[in-house]
């Protein structure tokens, strides 16, 4: 098999064998196969696509390339949630507590933050001495003791994935559906859950900027996972405006503790309650996704998820101290406010720019070099939808570089539409695909 | 200017600028930008192609990656012939020495043979003490003087299409228009001639298997030429069997050799006339194409075109004797006949497959390292159109390796149509690009 004539089959918009996805991952995991033939084999892929049976291949030969978890000695139906990115994105610290304390296992490998979009891990690591890195007898022990548990991805789940998402970024290919569904899913696969769902957030500060490409990417998904035997459902969320108010690390771990104490913002708890439901459902605890919401709000009532969440902090060495006192995080140096300049109704608060402002306070990260300022960030005051009177709160820049501010506000009015129109709230959940 | 920019921008079926372009040329021939952006690039415009000014750009940045040759103290119209490759193609051999006996310099750069097409170079190096390998001085010099010099490419032109070439080789991006018209060009115009009368080849044997993508090759490279103001012209012509009777080194110098003496097969002199007759009409000695043909003819029947080859092989070096008396040539051990299984008319003789099968004699390289075995080849006895009885050779397989005989005769046999009804003699002359 010779990689030429399987580039050449592709350019031609013929469809690859199963031998011949698995030669290529193979090959190409082994450094048998050069950069510069994959990289246009890639290309050829973005121009003729490939359908499910070969999407189907690519994942499994991509999961294959790497060692796959064995969660067989967990009791109970393992379920893995993932989202594909956003901007305030805290929904795995409030939902994993909530479905936890109703007696789901949650075994989650999480990631994290590049860019614009902030990662779970970053924002564990906000009490100290927390420690991301299980090995695979502790991550299963613990899950099976408390039923919760979050670790940084293994480093050999799904290698070929690494070397193929590290080209597909300097070569213009990332944007790909069959290569977006078989790094995501291989990954998820390898994970060894029986269950997965899907986060697939669309807008502004999303991968996906319209519902067209994320239902395409929701649905290639989810029929690559039933393929593979896995129950799987996908939820379509908004993602025009940050979730919730807080954006930074710090910020956002002190609103997920609010809200596992009741005091979550609407549009973060709508995607918590979505999400964790189907979850649920998956799991056989309850098998109507209403009568699962109202079991998440009595985890919540009760005290039992904040209990779950700090019972999990601690079995992971993170001192759960700051759960119970938010007020020991310490603030940024400075609290700015943004106000608006105008009376009205607020109509847009882009994602993306907002996720990107709280980066360049450092926030974030550009490259995985880079270190977080974890204190730094955005509380918005207002959402999408709101009325705001001139001279009222936007939001509140939390920075600790004070020469850093102008950038970050000029970034955010950039970002940010009032007009005299009302406007509504957005609709968080866009659509479903089970 | 990033590297990942241009490849999206090209991805998305935009123009690249010149600048964009010379960017890329001068980062990837100073190695600058690595090869697996570059193959990303090369697919993308697989797809979405370049049009004439960034096909133009990418012409001259190649160009202007290496040396130009200066050719201005040549005196007259210096011109350049270029084919696109054939089987039994010895067009040079034959015509060189005619338009040089005519008093039309030519300054030929001349290129080995790879896979199933051969190379001029390769062929003149039958002649004992031939040297290929002019200095430029030396080159001048001696079209100066005689009117003809014929030298291998010099080492540093156009640098950028050797590694661009290399790369397209592995990669399934060698056939794209712009890519083609690209490299082509590029070594054309560092050559410094005047004016360039291409030679584009159609058909089975040909790199242009249809005349729809040929007469596209060839206005784009006329396109291209124009714009850098040379003298140039394209001749489409029929490459679906083998040119003249002779496959392989020394059997098509001996039919060279013939056909300057008023022996050649008529398919090839057709050739011969055609093309030299553009070269004659861009010299400025004579304006009428026909005319020019006449003086072409005269140049045989008068000998003068025999004594300029003899005059040249001696100026580079080459023992001319063997042009003299070609039994100086040392025949293959065996010589063989495959003969027709059938009454009927000769409807076709591959000559891809021909060219193969002298390759497998070793008559050709596989790669440019493989010496050529000089000697062997195959000869037809019949061409496309010809009546042939049963028992009647369709050829004859010039072979020092008897073990190689019968693969040889398989596939000579299997790139061979006889039927029982008439067939025309091929149309040599496709069509003419000016």
């Amino acid at each position: 098999m010779r990689m030429y004539d399987l580039i050449e089959k592709k350019k031609l918009g013929q469809e690859l064998s199963t031998e011949e996805i698995y030669h290529i991952i193979d090959g190409y995991t082994k450094g048998e196969i050069p950069d510069y033939q994959i990289s246009a084999l890639l290309m050829a892929i973005y121009f003729n696509g490939m359908n499910v049976r070969e999407r189907y291949d690519l994942t499994m030969a991509m999961r294959d390339s790497g060692d796959i978890l064995d969660l067989s000695s967990i009791d109970g139906v393992k379920i893995d949630k993932h989202s594909t990115g956003g901007v305030g994105d805290k929904v795995t610290l409030v939902l994993g507590p909530i479905i936890a304390s109703i007696g789901v296992p949650v075994a989650k490998m999480s990631g994290r933050g590049l860019g614009h979009t902030g990662g779970t891990i970053d924002k564990l690591e906000a009490f100290p001495g927390f420690n991301a890195e299980l090995a695979d007898e502790q991550f299963i022990k613990q899950v099976n003791s408390i039923k919760i548990a979050v670790t940084g991805q293994s480093k050999n789940l799904a290698p070929a994935d690494k070397k193929l998402y590290a080209l597909r970024d300097v070569t213009a290919t990332v944007d790909e559906i069959s290569l977006i569904t078989g790094s995501i899913m291989s990954k998820k696969l390898a994970a060894g859950t029986d269950a997965i769902v899907l986060d697939v957030t669309v807008g502004d500060g999303a991968f996906m900027k319209n519902k067209e490409s994320a239902l395409e990417l929701a649905k290639s998904m989810v029929d690559i996972g039933k393929r593979a035997n896995k129950k799987i459902a996908a939820v379509l969320t908004n993602m025009d405006e940050p979730l919730g108010f807080a954006v930074g690390n710090d910020l956002e771990v002190i609103e997920a503790i609010e809200a596992l104490n009741g005091n979550g913002p609407e549009d973060l708890m709508t995607v918590v309650y979505e999400l964790g439901s189907q979850m649920i459902v998956f799991s056989g605890i309850e098998t109507d996704k209403t009568k699962a919401k109202e079991l998440m709000k009595e985890a919540i009532a009760s005290g039992k998820a904040f209990d779950k969440f700090v019972e999990f902090i601690d079995a992971q060495g993170g001192d759960s101290s700051f759960a119970k006192d938010t007020k020991k995080f310490k603030p940024a140096s400075h609290i700015v406010p943004v106000n608006a300049e105008t009376d009205g109704y607020v109509h847009a608060i882009k994602a993306e720019a907002i996720g990107l402002a709280s980066m360049s306070l450092g926030g974030g990260r550009e490259t995985f070099d880079d270190v977080i300022d974890m204190a730094v960030g955005i509380v918005l005051n207002k959402k999408v939808g709101d009325e705001i009177k001139k001279g009222e709160p936007i939001c509140y820049i939390h920075a600790n570089d004070q020469a850093k501010i102008a950038h970050a506000e000029e970034m955010i009015r950039n970002a940010t539409v009032i007009s005299p129109e009302k406007c509504n709230h957005m609709d968080l959940i866009i659509d479903i695909v089970e």
